[in-house]
């Protein structure tokens, strides 16, 4: 893939504040990355799209703008989708990779539609039994994959070893240099702890492991997560899903109560305003839309969900997410993986 | 209970550093409780308990010393534990609340054993299927009661509804001025989402709550507990142990993340020195050790763990818990909880 041009279906209509923010996610992508090796196309309502484009200095070509007529709401239920959202920009989104050989899509919509629709057109591996959800998660070494965060909410052994399978080709893809390292979420690091499920899985993994792509690291607990000595974990979506919204929570706790507390008063405004510059790094570091994308896989075709509530900064990570999973060849390492799985 | 003596069972030996640490958390609770309205039942090597106790400028006599032979190791398995540790200062802490009066007992040794060792001698209520582990979480408005945290790796829907009764009781026992408010995690807070056994409990808790004991509001996601918008969150002990690691391992992430960035340079650390107050605060008010203590509900008398690598000051605090518990009649209140399920 290194050398071909890299296409990526957007749908510009999705999430708040769109097609705005996914304009001027993308107006940030073309001013950062000059390499000149992809292209874009674009889904929703050609007039806005148009407008947000003008406000941009934009001198790109590498794009092409599809009409589309209608978005799907946020209040759309995944059973009703189907039959609705033929006729929208999401749906155009995910089509783009069987009618204008895009490589991957990407949707800041409805997480549910998303993932029906994904399912439907793209089709589900024919290895896979259920597809799941990743997450990126910064580490104090770097970045894990996390997965399954809520697309399967009861998984058995053979869904988890999938999850392994498809996280390291993920990590792979997004980490040439570097070794995925696999743990099963668990309730303590010893080999009698956990449910029936994690067990097996567990004794599956460590025979998978011997082919070579991954290291097995065993189970890992909630708490040594950020500790970065795994970098894929592995669990159920129900289980993932609270993980996920529990770090996010409390992550946001601590930052609101620090900044109650700088806040308090004129003294220590000031004087935490000295060290700005600390704050801000800090910031940065952790910056969650730096985080922005969550991706789909098992399906015939990779397609990446950004948090509806995030701004341009957060959709242009995730579109760079995107350029990054296919110039990373992750179907290709996914293909590989999973043949490793058939030979057993 | 209000004017009676409160009689607190501990376990001098569990943990690191003890007797050290229970025996200068048992002298900062005796210099702060003015009230001497206690006694406290000391379990453990009389001989190393009274070389700390002399440490200790402790002018009360508000407590008895009971010598015990040997100390239950954290490597003791809980099978092997009811056959080994008869002799043991964590046995006769529990078995204090038998024979020696005691309304509560602490211990800060391993917890598989404690909870073998609590429900064998204290045996489980009659109305309750499976006893729960409780802790208590700071939240912007106060604080959460949350159980299970890892007793029950698999609960139905009975086990929550018992779960949300004795998570109310502990708090009512706790804040006598506030109102329990009950939601099950979730992945999702529409009423569709979720495991068959949550949406069940869901269904019971709805009819339950007519009888006052809570308010019941639904489900909560992971990202909303910190918000205190509900007090009394309940879930099976493999979810709520997986959050409550993960949101410690997020907290310990962020803070060492700005310990290191303010640390990396003379400028950065000169500077924040500045604002040396604030964090101080913001350190303070977060304080893990501040909220040491979980406890065992559903047993015929209330068991207090803390955690074994916590300090004086966390021992204290977790003192202090059971010392509130006792005092908020938590037994009277969980009876009261539970007979109106009978009446169902």
């Amino acid at each position: 893939m290194s050398n071909e041009i890299v296409t990526i279906a957007i749908d510009a209509m999705g999430g708040e504040n769109s097609p705005q923010k996914t304009i001027e996610g993308l107006s940030m992508f073309l001013q950062k990355n000059k390499k000149n090796d992809f292209f874009f196309n674009l889904y929703g309502d050609e007039e806005k799209i148009k407008q947000e484009l003008n406000k941009q200095s934009i001198k790109s070509n590498n794009f092409k703008i599809h009409h589309t007529k209608s978005i799907v709401s946020d209040e759309e239920s995944p059973i009703t989708a189907v039959k609705n959202s033929k006729d929208s920009s999401m749906w155009h989104t995910i089509n783009s990779q069987i009618i204008h050989n895009s490589d991957i899509s990407i949707s800041a919509g409805n997480t549910g539609v998303l993932f029906v629709i994904s399912r439907m057109i793209l089709k589900t591996m024919k290895q896979i039994n259920k597809p799941a959800l990743a997450g990126l998660w910064p580490n104090k070494l770097g970045t894990n994959v996390v997965l399954d965060l809520g697309a399967n909410i009861e998984c058995d052994e053979t869904n988890l070893v999938d999850f392994a399978e498809m996280g390291s080709a993920l990590y792979k893809s997004l980490f040439r240099d570097k070794k995925p390292k696999v743990s099963i979420l668990n309730i303590g690091s010893e080999e009698i702890k956990g449910t029936e499920t994690i067990k097996k899985a567990h004794s599956l993994l460590k025979e998978i492991a011997k082919k070579g792509d991954f290291e097995f690291k065993g189970y890992i607990e909630g708490n040594k997560i950020p500790e970065g000595n795994s970098n894929v974990i592995v669990t159920d979506g129900f289980t993932g899903n609270i993980a996920l919204k529990t770090a996010e929570g409390t992550a946001k706790f601590l930052t609101d109560t620090l900044k109650n507390i700088v806040s308090e008063n004129i003294l220590s405004k000031l004087l935490i305003s000295f060290s700005y510059f600390s704050l801000k790094k800090f910031k940065s570091k952790l910056d969650p839309r730096k985080f922005n994308g969550a991706i789909f896989l098992g399906l015939n075709g990779p397609v990446v969900k950004s948090h509806g509530s995030t701004d341009a900064l957060g959709f242009y990570h995730a579109i760079d997410l995107c350029y990054k999973i296919v110039k990373g060849n992750l179907m290709k390492e996914i293909k590989a993986n999973l043949s490793h799985l058939d030979e057993k």
